[in-house]
């Protein structure tokens, strides 16, 4: 997509992204090594009967989502940050993931009339709808430069 | 550490933690697929100067050096989110981070007294002492369950 193309209150859905168990324990491995995340004997006698993914790696799942479907392509080039990120339910090996991305917030900065500023919602839906992620991000758009790739 | 062990206006450090090329290649190849994550050549004429890690691999940084400093061995089950994460500067392959953990506020939850609430502000600063990456994290302890693990 193109910057013009993001409209208030337009929603982009993608997925599903299938989350397997190896892909799960590889990143708690490298980046979240609780025992919750990354062994799965423990994890099966724990408060949530069985490994969960590490909530970075939810957010990861989702930001690929969002590349595929909306950013590649685009003249994204960073984001300053995110807000209000919330794993309401776990993520769990097996699952089949669905983001939908709401348009909150669409504008080109007063200071820098070719930087192009979106917000957005970013949730994600397991395959039985219940949300496992929640959160707000800004996307920074470069208007004017020659750095915009396909 | 143990939950009873954290205390407001605590700091925590840990690091260094090497960010190497091929790791800031292979996180943003399977989560972050833009240009200038994954393309050297095309990076190195952007806005950058060169490969940026994703701010999701900045985070997932932040965790790894969060639970090996003070998360393993405690009590830890979850975390329902964070907030404010800035991404102020970028990550670049080469870079060598360091973890400030901040303790912000720790309390037993009233309604489910086996429950531990910790507040910590999480900040990564790279070799030049340039901050990084700057998030509140709320993490939960399970201070009445058989479940805690080493």
């Amino acid at each position: 997509m193109r910057f013009a193309e993001f409209q208030v209150e337009q929603r982009i859905v993608a997925g599903p992204y299938e989350v397997l168990e190896d892909e799960v324990l590889s990143f708690a491995q490298a980046y979240d090594p609780q025992w919750f995340h990354v062994d799965a004997g423990l994890a099966s006698q724990g408060r949530f009967g069985g490994l969960i993914a590490s909530g970075w790696h939810t957010c990861a799942i989702a930001m690929r989502l969002a590349v595929d479907a909306a950013l590649q392509g685009s003249e994204s080039f960073a984001s300053p940050g995110v807000s209000r990120v919330r794993w309401p339910c776990p993520v769990r090996p097996g699952d089949r993931l669905r983001l939908v991305a709401t348009v909150l917030a669409t504008r080109r900065s007063r200071s820098q009339p070719d930087l192009g500023i979106l917000s957005w919602r970013w949730q994600l839906f397991n395959q039985c709808d219940q949300e496992v992620l929640d959160l707000e991000a800004t996307s920074l758009f470069d208007l004017g430069s020659k750095e915009t790739r396909s």
